[in-house]
């Protein structure tokens, strides 16, 4: 029985003495070097290559080793094993960092004052909006969404979510499904992307969306934050609403190709943020141990955690 | 009976309007402008001249316009009457927006983002530290510190205090006049400074303390945030340990010289992040409300409330 590791981009060596040390009675081959594809019953991928998995008859389980179940998903032939994904406390602790951060930055105009600072001006016009008055509206009330509300609420910002099916969280406007979109983006200041990529989410944040946003609020008009998935978003969209001005501007950690091409226009957008989609990285010591555990759940007869559903796509 | 207010570098005509709103029964009387110095039972004063206030044989309080009392304890003729601050929760709120933004700004590495942006470079070396693995030091846990402590502690920071006098706060590493210091600072990574301005701490943040901070933490060096008052720091030694390597960076809202003058060489350093002292500003709608209750307070027979002590100086 064995642990077959299947990733691109990623030190598989790496990963290797990881799982070896985290379960010494289980051997772990590498995809592309020779295996005995029964021996196979568990895989960890990342990115794996399309049709990869299949031809393992005794597969019982596949691993995301992220948060993310979009690179599984688009294998048309990935086998029909329960699909599990990674709940890293860890990672919802950065990720909501990072959105935390990036909405302080937008309420106290810090772009504004770096440049202000580089003209050597002492501005005349010191006073800010309150985060009470400031709309941030995420989208996805998962794992990353939720934790990422309440610390938002904490800071004083006024925050509602939407979410697929509808949703009670304490202190929290909630809105759901394409029924809650329009009311939802009305009220929204700061729109904070926390979606998986799905066949239902891909490219959801596009004109169409980004005209819905509240125009007007305090801080003079709409931000965007995406960091869910690059697929989520369409580019050209995101430029022309900075180009009209109705939005204000846009932070994104992940974009339609990774890496950003140094042909990108967004690398040098004033009003755009760009991140090398590190949000939030788990330590791959946390996510080996967490799949470790998996295993040994289900070995011991146990049920699987954090499985995903395939219908939906996370 | 009336108030007397006394300000230099406000409209003072629009704090006459706003204390006439609220305490329609009691005159508001200007510096400069003739009034009968018997009259005056109240003061509101931000930076009111040397002087100013001697001569008022009825005074029963001076109340500072902002949370800080060392303007009025600048002036040596200040008459021996109880003077208040204002205590605003909104203004306590907006300090640690403030706080948590520079103290994630850093975590998170933004300037070097910002930099790398402009040179179109994606990070090939994208992990962080985790918030947990950074020491938050603050010095002062008054209305400000404790309030930013908190908030702090969410976002997953280690984070500890430092005080004139002893303090017990739930969860937090508090330490304590000059004995404590030595090893508050050396568990320092970011060092914040939300201490008021008194001889005591007048050029605290100096060479001796900057070297007193950890080195060799998860940030590769300590940094500092100072959003006190700028009379705190002594800008040659922040300078100074930015060139020697032992401080990473410094964002400062407050400065020796306010406006910070153009030469200040704090503008254009690469490690350097300034803003124009609007840290926390009060809503001066606020500011009005909190010092007309505090006169119907007295009005009405009861103790004044946020009363600060001539021999601490704060
Ligand atoms: N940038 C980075 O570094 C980074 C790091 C980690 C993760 N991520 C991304 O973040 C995503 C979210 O992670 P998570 O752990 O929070 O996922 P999760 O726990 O599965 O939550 C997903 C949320 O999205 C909502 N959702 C899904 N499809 C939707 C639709 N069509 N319409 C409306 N709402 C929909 C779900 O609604 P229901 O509540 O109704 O199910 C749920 O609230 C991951 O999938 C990954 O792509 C990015
Ligand atoms: N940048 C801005 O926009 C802005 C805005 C508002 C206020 N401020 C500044 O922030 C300061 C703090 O405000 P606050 O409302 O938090 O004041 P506070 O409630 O009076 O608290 C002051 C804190 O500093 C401590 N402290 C005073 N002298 C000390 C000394 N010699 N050694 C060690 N600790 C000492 C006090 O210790 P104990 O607890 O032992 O008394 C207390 O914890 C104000 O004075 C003002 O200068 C700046």
């Amino acid at each position: 029985m064995s642990l077959l590791l299947a990733m691109t981009g990623w030190h598989v060596e790496d990963w290797r003495a990881r799982f070896a040390a985290l379960l010494p009675d289980m051997p772990v081959v590498i995809l592309g070097e020779p295996f005995d594809r029964r021996s196979v019953h568990y895989v960890a991928s990342w990115k794996h290559p399309e049709g990869s998995l299949s031809g393992l008859p005794n597969l019982a389980a596949v691993f995301s080793l992220g948060a993310g179940v979009d690179h599984l998903f688009a294998d048309t032939r990935l086998p029909e094993v329960p699909i599990a994904r990674v709940v890293d406390p860890d990672l919802t602790t950065r990720m909501s960092e990072y959105i935390v951060l990036h909405c302080l930055r937008y309420l106290r105009q810090q772009p504004r004052y770096d440049r202000q600072q580089r003209e050597k001006l002492w501005d005349d016009d010191r006073h800010q909006p309150a985060a009470r008055s400031v709309r941030v509206g995420i989208m996805g009330l998962g794992e990353l969404g939720q934790d990422a509300a309440r610390k938002l609420q904490v800071m004083g910002f006024d925050v509602a979510g939407w979410s697929r099916s509808p949703k009670a969280v304490e202190g929290l406007a909630t809105f759901a499904g394409s029924d809650g979109m329009i009311d939802f983006l009305a009220r929204t200041d700061i729109l904070v992307s926390l979606l998986p990529l799905t066949p239902d989410t891909r490219g959801l944040i596009d004109a169409k969306l980004l005209a819905g946003l509240a125009q007007g609020g305090r801080l003079g008009g709409p931000f965007l934050i995406n960091a869910g998935r690059g697929g989520l978003q369409v580019e050209a969209d995101i430029l022309a609403a900075l180009e009209a001005g109705t939005l204000m501007g846009a932070t994104l950690d992940v974009f339609e190709t990774e890496p950003l091409p140094p042909e990108s226009p967004l690398w040098s957008h004033p009003a755009v943020t760009v991140t090398p989609h590190n949000a939030a990285m788990s330590e791959p010591e946390a996510v080996a141990t967490l799949i470790a555990a998996q295993i040994r759940r289900l070995e011991a007869g146990e049920a699987l955690e954090h499985v995903v559903d395939p219908a939906r796509g996370y």
